[in-house]
This record gives structure tokens, C-alpha cells and sequence, in this order.
């Protein structure tokens, strides 16, 4: 597929860039004189050089913080691989988006959003239903779930470079309204099996290694996921980072893959929430290495697979909470911790200018 | 010095009751139904149902956050026990309070209260200088820094009173200010020192054990530090809590247990951030068992004998970042974790009210 990737695509992963090494120099040296013992911020420190990084300034001031929630569903799900009927996944996209008496959407993620004053996008990239017309319902489904990919290519390389685009014109948006720190986030019953396969075949991994139990299946159910994953990775010896997405993701997978390329391009951190984010970053990384450095881990999640993800991308979580949502809740969790790492080397005042004595 | 407690004092120990175990039960049974899979939101369904015990609802509403920094120095210091020199502190109390480009306050406690949308509150409760005239300066001080806690009591019974009543005045001041969520911090060259003595005496624990490396002495310096707790340890034999934080303490964790009995008693949370404010919660809880329901912990802090006072308060910490600054830092970047926890517990929407297929 890489052969024939359409011209935007192909532009679109040109366009990331490595983070700036002289700004994070320059940070690097100022965390060393701000009116602290040195470490003692521990984290904050090389996240906030990091975040240096990502804005090309030794003062990093991300502002917006946004979520964006592509819902898609999965022909696997047929299969028994979740503990929930795929009909929850239209209708989780109506609750992202009620009325509720506490302002738009009565589900976790908007609950945190409100907390945090992060701003919330729902995407429908692939729902199985003909969902309701609603104005703040970003619409880029080609299909009505993806096809089975324990028996077929889940996607077709035209439906998948489509919905990277959908994904990147989304983050695109939210970054025009202001938003500095991306969060992808998704709902889609079944599509920690996509995210399993994924990873077992990027990482080379055996599928037991990185399969979970997603939204909390038994031992029983889990043993069929790993066969149905072993099944999907037997059909195909993909190897081609899209191809690989086209042949065992999903819609939402695709439109994450899209928000992180197209918020690396621009310049601004990607908080990765769990393990199906964690599936579209190994693309992300494998077709664009620069992408790595605008990811920032949020938690080590409850899923299987989600440590070999980290391990490979190089990111240390920043809370082991135990969450397995999705919905992007730990990335919005996460994003005041980022914030107040560039409020440190933002705005503290270096032992020089507060006439501090130094240490011994 | 139980037997002639101030009677205010006395009165504010007997206000702390524990939490609201109804209005627990009710947020147990509501964290439930909510639109989620049971136990996806990880270590945040415990804490929401904390919080509805400490704010008497299933639907807590959490809304100030006030870091309280109370400053104090100690006589111990001239053994040498500190990487820096006392004159730190009031630089530091100076830092807290400065003009800065960003607004009040260049240290890291002051960009992270900004960051997270907290009030910060500074109080003198002992500091070794004469501090300028400042508004936002709280004045409790009765000396000029502790008296040497190897050689004789730190403080005397009254002193500790009167800094204990002053935490509480300025906690009440915070609340009445809109605060909901109190963070006690704390600022003080050589507090550690104090600190592990107190962990030790009322862990029962070897000083070795808890004894680290504060601001970053080295191996020398910390093999003396921990001398010098022992010839302390070994100058007085005393167990009653409020003559162990008199032998002891600092005036600086006299005026954090007033600030903790004092929330816990208006039934405010209380987040601790690292190792001396830990050390005031162990005298907290020894005198008022019921504290230990209203105090949250932050992180993890790299201080050794933290994760001993955390276990013997039974809390869990929010994440493990490396900090190890005080000033509050890690309580301010708990917060938003905090909220987000009532948030959920508050605003989300259960499965009938959104009409969300349960799982299988």
C-alpha cells in the first residue's frame, strides 16, 4: 500500500519533524538553575523538557487541552470477543454527546473534560447504526463497522487512508480552536481485539502476550479472543505499517493514527491514553519515528500489552490509577500533570533572579 | 501535656468525625451504574466514594483548591543535616510572595497552584529572619526558628499550641475563602530531620529506616543526619503525641496538624503531598483517628519512611513521580485527580438514564 499512498497521506507523515533539541538544550540548563534542589521535581523535570521540546521554546505555554473520541465498531465483535453487545457503541456516542443538567455528555470522559476545562470532539468513524444528526458529531464513517478481521481485511486501503484524513482534519480543528495538548480517545466495543492484533504483529509478539480483557471478559472468552487474534495473524503476513492497519484495525484506529501524525506536524503533544491508543502510536512511530517525540504516556492501563507498547515507544506513564475505559479518560487525566511540568520551567524563577543561596 | 491541653485545642482534636459512611454506601451502589464497565475507572471509583464520605454526598462537589505553605526553621540545622543553609528559608518565603511576569510567587509551588487554578496561602511559623511586612504573609511565628531537637525540646508545649491553633485559623481562612480541597505544604532548611524523628518515634521505627536524603545530602552527611535523630530519639522518652511533636517537631508541622484537624473538622479533604507533611499526619491521627478519613494522599515521595507513614495511614498514593520538593508541589498536582474522581461520580450518567445496553 505504501506504493500507491495518496498524496495528502504521504505529505502528511513528511510533515513530522523531530522535536526541537536546542530548545530542549535550553530548557535542559534552566531546570538547573530554577529556586529547587535539582531533581526535586522529579518526572516534571524531563517531561517538562520534553514539552520544551515539542514547543520549540525553553517557556512551553500549552494552553487548549482537547479530547477527540472517534467511535467505530468492529466486525470481529460477531465473534464474542467483548463482554457488551456492539449496540452499546451507538449508544455511548449518544451519551458523549446528551444534554445533561452538568453541561454536554453524561459519560466519563466528559465528566473529566469539564474538570480538567478540556474541550470534548466526537467523531463517528465507522459506528454500526445510523446515528442521529447532531451538530457537534464530526461524521467520517465510510462504513458501518469494519469486516470481520479474523476472516478478511477489516478495512480497504482507500477506507483506511480516508479515515487517517478524517482523523487529521479533526485534530486540525481542535487545534484551530486552541487546543495545545491532543488527546485521542475512542469507544468501539470489540476493538481491543484489532488493538491486540496490532500489536502482536508490530511488536512480533505472541498474541497472549498482549491480549486483556478489554471491558472484562472471562477466562474462557478471553482464551477465544487469543484464538480469533491467532486466526486474524495467520490470514495475513502483513508488514507494511498501513497495510497491517487495513488488514486488522479499525476506523477509530485509523482516525487516532491521523490526530497524532497531524498534531506531531503541528507541534503540539499527544497524551496517549490506553492500550487502543497505544495500537494506532506503534503505526504512528513505524511510518513517522519523529511522532515519538510528541507522545506523552497518561497511565500504565489494566491492559495486556499496554507495558510492551510503552516499552517500545520509550515513554514512562505517568499514574498506575488501574484505568481500562478508553474514551481517552486517562489522557485527560493526565493533562494537568503536563501542563504543570511547563508552568515549572515556565514561570519559576531561576536561584539568581529570587536571590536564593545555592546548595552545599 | 494531654492533661492541660487548651481547651481550644482540645475542642478542635474532638471536632474530627469520621466520614459520612451512608453517604459512601450511596456512592458505592451509584459508581456502579454508571456508563462504564465495573472497576474501568480504576483507583478513581475509590477515591470518589472517599470523596462522598468527606463531603457527605453521592454527588461531592469539590470546588477550591488552596495550598497552605507554612514556613518554619530549625535550630538543628547548625548541625549540618541540610544540603543548604537556613538563610534559604526566608528566600524562599520571598520567592513564595514575589512580583513575577506570571503573577504572584516564582517557586514551583506558586506556578503549579496557577497551573491548577490553586489559592496559595504562605504563613511564617517560625523563620529564622526577620521577614518583611507583606500582605499575603501570614504571621504565626513565636520564635525564631526551633530550639536544637537533639540537645532539647524543639518547641515548648505552648508554642505548639498556639502554631497548632494558627494552622487551623488559616485552614478556616482557606475555607471561608471557597477552598474544598486543602493541601498543606511546607517550607523549612533541615525539616526532614524532625520529620524522620517523628516517623520514627510514632512508626516505632529505626531511624535508619527513615531517614533520607532531603534536599540531597550525600552519604556522609546522611549517616550524621542519622546520628543525630538517634541522640534526639535518645534524649527524650516521650509517647504522647502532642509532647513528641514538642520534643521533636517543627513549628512549621505544628501549624500543617492544625491545618488537617481543622479541614478534617469542616469536613474538607486534605491532600498530602510528601514526607513532613506525612510526619504531621501521624501526629494527626494519633490524636483524632478519624483525620486519617479526610486526608488523600499524592505521590510517592523519594523520601524514605514516606511509603511507612503511608501505609500506616492506610492510603494509597496517586501516582510516582520522584518528587521530593515539599512546598505542597505534589498535593497541587493531586488535585485535579481528585476532582476529576468527584467529577465522575457526579455528573456522569447511569445506564438507565442513558439507556446503554449493560454488559453480559
Amino acid at each position: 500500500m505504501t506504493a500507491d499512498l495518496p498524496a495528502d497521506l504521504d505529505a502528511l507523515i513528511q510533515a513530522v519533524h523531530p522535536a526541537d533539541q536546542a530548545a530542549m538544550g535550553r530548557a535542559r540548563a534552566r531546570q538547573a538553575q530554577l529556586t529547587k534542589p535539582p531533581g526535586a521535581l522529579g518526572e516534571l523535570e524531563a517531561l517538562s523538557i520534553r514539552l520544551a521540546g515539542v514547543f520549540g521554546t525553553e517557556r512551553p505555554h500549552p494552553r487548549g487541552v482537547a479530547v477527540l473520541v472517534a467511535a467505530g465498531d468492529h466486525g470481529v465483535a460477531a465473534q464474542g470477543v467483548s463482554a457488551y453487545p456492539p449496540e452499546v457503541t451507538p449508544a455511548m456516542v449518544a451519551n458523549f454527546l446528551a444534554d445533561t443538567p452538568h453541561g454536554p455528555g453524561g459519560a466519563a470522559v466528559n465528566a473529566l473534560a469539564r474538570s480538567v476545562g478540556a474541550r470534548v470532539y466526537v467523531m463517528d468513524a465507522g459506528v454500526n447504526a445510523e446515528l442521529p444528526v447532531h451538530p457537534a458529531l464530526h461524521r467520517a464513517a465510510r462504513r458501518q463497522g469494519t469486516r470481520d478481521l479474523s476472516r478478511e481485511a477489516a478495512m480497504t486501503p482507500q477506507e483506511t487512508a480516508a479515515l487517517v484524513l478524517a482523523g487529521a482534519a479533526l485534530a486540525r480543528r481542535a487545534i484551530e480552536d486552541g487546543a495545545d495538548l491532543l488527546v485521542p480517545g475512542e469507544m468501539g466495543i470489540g476493538n481491543t481485539t484489532p488493538a491486540a492484533a496490532l500489536t502482536a504483529r508490530l511488536l512480533e509478539l505472541d498474541p497472549q502476550a498482549v491480549t486483556g480483557r478489554g471491558t472484562g471478559v472471562d477466562d474462557e472468552r478471553l482464551a477465544h479472543k487469543v484464538a480469533v487474534i491467532r486466526t486474524a495473524l495467520a490470514r495475513s503476513d502483513a508488514a507494511d505499517p498501513l497495510t497491517v492497519l487495513a488488514e486488522f484495525g479499525g476506523y477509530e484506529i485509523a482516525a487516532m493514527l491521523g490526530m497524532m501524525l497531524q498534531a506531531a506536524a503541528l507541534r503540539r503533544a499527544v497524551v496517549l491514553d490506553g492500550f487502543v491508543e497505544g495500537s494506532a502510536a506503534l503505526i504512528g512511530v513505524a511510518l513517522a519515528p519523529a511522532l515519538r517525540d510528541f507522545l506523552f504516556a497518561a497511565g500504565q492501563c489494566a491492559e495486556a500489552g499496554h507495558g510492551a507498547q510503552l516499552a517500545h515507544l520509550g515513554l514512562k506513564p505517568l499514574f498506575s490509577l488501574g484505568l481500562r475505559l478508553g474514551e481517552g479518560t486517562g489522557g485527560v487525566l493526565a493533562a494537568p500533570l503536563l501542563l504543570g511540568a511547563a508552568a515549572t520551567l515556565r514561570e519559576m524563577r531561576t536561584f539568581e533572579e529570587a536571590a536564593v543561596p545555592a546548595g552545599a
